[in-house]
């Protein structure tokens, strides 16, 4: 490799144990070569340079790290795009990552992870993706577990047309206009409509839902995705009031909704 | 395992390079869970029985099937679903896809698998899956390759708010139109707009596309994901005008668009 030539942006997806009691075998939601391309990896943009560590430990344990692990580089994404995330104002506005990729414009590959799933879905990284493509820096995604692709297959609904929204408001009155939003959206349209929350207001959630929805209106649930205790219940809204009793609920989760 | 103990519906996934010249290794896209589970399976429903042959075929080069291919039950989805999709008509007026399960009925595990990527996203199966949340039967997802969300994640666009919105209309008048109001809602919502359409088209539609967008609409392309030709082009229109030439524009693509 001579000095011009530019070191490439992985995109390393991550088990879906984070947070959970048993982690689960890296090997069961990692291909090789993401384990192989992630263990020549010598410098890294997280969310957590903590929790990094740990995942490259498990890396290690079945593809043997390039370099020692403290020899390698990681540097954290700034607290201000978790809490607002990579696209605060107007695109182009938000969080400039163009120094993280400093390394990789000197030659050096670049790892981009988050905590569980893949980097910039549903978790922070856009900005250091859409940084890589300003600086000319090729963007190469890594396959592994995307926990709303699981779930939307799992569903049943629509998967021809879905969207995924995010949170929904956690305010009771806006949450409850939003629900009704979505069903109607999702009626007009035949669009499934993603949407994720925090694990201890799972429970919450789910008994809004079931209040505000049309008995007629399907709602799917998956809970702790790709693990032991993985469940998805999926039904109309008439059949869940009927019984929704022994879920793993407070386990990550994805809502779907198809009316 | 008792009679009366019901198999479970395995979502499995297949490596992207259906219909491509070069095969890869199928370890690149698919972790050894997903390998094992799959060698596991003597129950198949698929789009196409004799690539889902090819399949187990290269399955079995890494783990060996747990019976010889030649006795596997394998079941085609008809071909109706793969015309009109598993949503034809109002949900649960689709296709009833419960006689499809009837092993699982009497207590073995069926796989369901498509062409390439994960089944019932993008492709059919729906149907499959809800039938047998209608029968009772639990439905696992197993980890591989999503080309539609290794395309969001490369893309750099918005990640914790996206659509997929599967083709534009084929004829001129009906595409542009389209196309602006995919641009006008993504304006309005922030929302990143997926779609996908058929390889040898893809040409026509990035042209279509570069005449129809606003020049400060960010336009993404990924081409090929996880195939040794995988690239994603991901700028502003205005950009995309000045220069895109040397894309291998043929191969399987996600287009995406953030106004």
């Amino acid at each position: 490799m001579t000095a011009t030539q530019k070191g490439r942006l992985f995109l390393v997806p991550a088990p879906l144990d984070f947070g959970c009691d048993v982690q689960q075998n890296i090997t069961d939601s990692l291909p090789m070569a993401t384990l192989q391309t992630a263990a020549n990896i010598q410098h890294w943009v997280c969310e957590n340079a903590k929790t990094t560590r740990a995942f490259l430990k498990r890396v290690n344990d079945i593809c043997p790290l390039s370099q020692p692990l403290q020899s390698l580089s990681i540097q954290e994404l700034p607290r201000e795009v978790h809490k607002k995330g990579d696209h605060a104002g107007s695109l182009g506005e938000g969080f400039d990552a163009k120094p993280l990729l400093q390394s990789a414009k000197a030659g050096s590959d670049i790892g981009l992870i988050s905590e569980a799933g893949m980097p910039a879905i549903a978790d922070p990284g856009s900005s250091v993706v859409r940084a890589a493509h300003t600086l000319g820096i090729d963007v190469i995604p890594l396959v592994g577990p995307i926990s709303l692709m699981l779930a939307l297959a799992a569903s049943g609904l629509n998967g021809q047309n879905f969207a995924f929204i995010g949170y929904l408001p956690q305010d009771a009155e806006p949450r409850s206009k939003r629900i009704k939003e979505l069903e109607t959206l999702s009626r007009q349209t035949h669009q499934t409509q993603l949407f994720i929350e925090t694990p201890y207001r799972n429970a919450a959630l789910l008994k809004v839902l079931l209040q505000n929805l049309n008995p007629q209106t399907h709602l799917s649930l998956s809970l702790g995705l790709t693990l032991n205790e993985a469940t998805t219940c999926s039904k109309k809204v008439a059949l869940w009031r009927q019984n929704h009793a022994e879920l793993p609920i407070s386990l990550p989760a994805v809502f779907g909704i198809l009316a």
